[in-house]
């Protein structure tokens, strides 16, 4: 896989090594700032952080790509801001690869009333063929979201990889909508296309980004394969895979992938968007996924639940007030390394905002183990066993 | 200075250097957990933890001591369990010098009504000859504090330096009251001394501890020398100087250390609680004092003011919307080195965790260097260039 359209070969996407018994594959994407070794868990930084730690502590942890949301930064500071400042790289402090979503998901799931954070109805998204009317749930002011100004901003941004703006549609309104909404994320995708042609063309100082696809169609067969056959033929640097069933059913996220695989260019990386927990990983990962993210095991660890190879582990519950034990005994976290469950759950206890750091340090170094350890599997042939060794100990300890 | 009744040499003060005109004066305080250069200010920990910075942060800010709360840590996560889990130091992953309040300013404070967390009145807290019978701000229940079950609680968590049971009585009382406050709060300060020297005369494994004797007297200067004049009889390894007055009253606080300078022993080191802001740390320090703790810096903070040479910067105020400079240009922290106050006014806007950690980065070191900077400069006998100068600026700022 080459680059933007200006043939600047800052873009590669290499596999390295399958699985033979399932799609499972590992790879190396070159971007501007670094190589992702794929399959790769990115951590979402929503604001431009994730949330509790540093981008040092990420890079130890071993992060390789983070997210960032294009909604909430468009509205707060202003993309344009941030372009000021240097773009989204240095103005989080985080030299790596960066991916921004395209605000899709969040113009159409936080603009729903009563899902706002300012607490107010804020009236409903409207969408037309042009684009996207919706209320900033920070302030209610009206704003307007195009594919091309989606694309504009994420240009602002200036992360690597950035993604077309799709219409997000409900899986609860049937065929008909999930028809008509694919139909137009396809439509606004060419759009995107075209207007990252135009500013990937017009470049001098600001390294090139690479716009990926994103994969529709609800919860249907035949639109999912419909839509990635489009996709794929849009010739774009990577496809994603959306949707609001994607990472929220595992059922479906599965059939999903296994709808589209062979539709997939294998050349180009494939991205989950919203996978997900731990034991999803082997499931994307062997429907051919290089890329997942989501905001699960960081939200989960400031709520106090803490992720190990035995389950989850509440570390809030009184039978921790004086374990001396580590979350993990063996995890080799900064965390794991230091303190113990009684002084994370005494941290939890009195509200200390060290808690949700040494939470979320634990719980971003198991995922990005655990897919590390994954992709070292696919590479020398034992996947399958490492799959069913850490199902079989979570079901363990489940029951 | 000798350590514990065991003669064990594990605290030393040494005087190391002095200031010609002021009494300002630089030593060397050698505790069990590693040796502090005076004057220091303390960074205060009251639950185990600096809010939202870790132990290796709080190192490489040059902290050399931390302070944490026995109020706080009696009622959670309890004495008991912290001894359990070895102690303070290895309790919350500090490995240098730890002092403990004794509990008496939170008794006497948090209890009145309406200050508790728990935002209901929980009623005064009642004081007799024996003790201080109070309610937990936390879950309203009765508890009782001695002087002895202070020294008790304290050598369960185990800091290097603890402090005596003291009434902390209000300066508004007028001068009967600051009176019998004080005369109680010496015969506790000898029952304090006398479990002080049980416990570290039966101890075996555990490390000694310094025991500090209180001055208190309120606003009233034959009452702060009667006192000053007493606790030194009391020969304890150091001498605080407490009180409601103490670093709230820049005035009061000045005048209190000049009238007990002169009777406060040579050679042990003096404490005084609760200062504060960097603009009294010169005062404080020429008025004799070698150790210091405060909130502030960190709460401050914590509210997005940051201090500066030329004073306090908020950074939330619109505009630093879009700068780029650090929060103090040539400042060696490690928000400065990295982050602009565009990025650090952005995550307080949207409450990211890690405003308050890089803020709170900031402002120590900050107090940190100003008071490694005094100490060198007493060393070298620049001591009134650097005050005058750094009052200066800070002045200039303001005008």
């Amino acid at each position: 896989m080459r680059g933007g359209p200006g043939q600047v070969p800052s873009f590669e996407f290499e596999l390295v090594g399958r699985d033979r018994a399932t799609g499972a594959r590992a790879g190396l994407f070159r971007t501007p700032h670094g190589v992702v070794a794929t399959p790769v868990f990115m951590p979402v930084g929503t604001q431009a952080t994730v949330k509790a730690v540093c981008p040092e502590e990420l890079r130890r942890a071993g992060a390789q790509i983070v997210l960032a949301n294009t909604y909430h930064l468009y509205l707060r500071p202003g993309s344009r801001t941030v372009a000021e400042l240097g773009g989204l790289h240095r103005f989080m402090g985080w030299g790596g690869p960066i991916l921004t979503d395209s605000g899709g998901f969040q113009v159409f799931s936080l603009s729903q009333p009563g899902r706002g954070e300012s607490g107010r109805a804020e009236g409903l998204v409207e969408v037309d063929e042009d684009g996207a009317t919706f209320r900033s749930h920070l302030d209610g002011s009206l704003r307007r979201f195009t594919p091309e100004l989606a694309v504009e901003v994420q240009e602002e941004l200036g992360a690597d990889v950035i993604m077309a703006f799709d219409e997000c549609s409900s899986t609860a309104g049937g065929y008909d909508e999930a028809r008509r909404g694919m139909e137009r994320t396809h439509r606004w995708a060419e759009r995107c296309r075209a207007r990252w042609s135009e500013l990937e063309a017009g470049k001098r100082d600001r390294p090139p980004q690479a716009l990926f696809g994103i994969v529709q169609g609800g919860a249907f067969r035949d639109l999912r394969r419909a839509s990635a056959e489009f996709v794929a033929g849009l010739a774009l640097p990577g496809v994603a895979i959306g949707g609001e069933s994607i990472g929220y059913s595992k059922r479906l996220t599965r059939d999903i992938l296994e709808w589209v695989a062979d539709l997939l260019p294998e050349g180009r990386p494939r991205y989950a968007m919203g996978v997900g927990e731990p034991d999803d990983f082997f499931a994307v990962v062997e429907g051919g996924v290089d890329m997942f993210d989501s905001v699960l095991p960081t939200r989960m660890a400031r709520n106090g639940t803490l992720l190990t190879a035995r389950g989850r582990l509440r570390v809030v519950n009184a039978e921790h007030a004086a374990d001396p034990r580590p979350i993990e005994p063996g995890c080799d976290c900064y965390t794991c390394a230091r303190f113990s469950r009684a002084y994370l759950r005494h941290l939890f206890k009195s509200q200390c905002l060290l808690a949700y750091r040494l939470a979320t340090l634990h719980n971003l170094r198991f995922c990005l183990r655990l897919v590390g350890q994954i992709r070292e599997a696919i590479l020398v042939g034992t996947f399958a066993e490492l799959r069913d060794e850490y199902l079989r100990q979570v079901a363990a300890d489940r029951t």
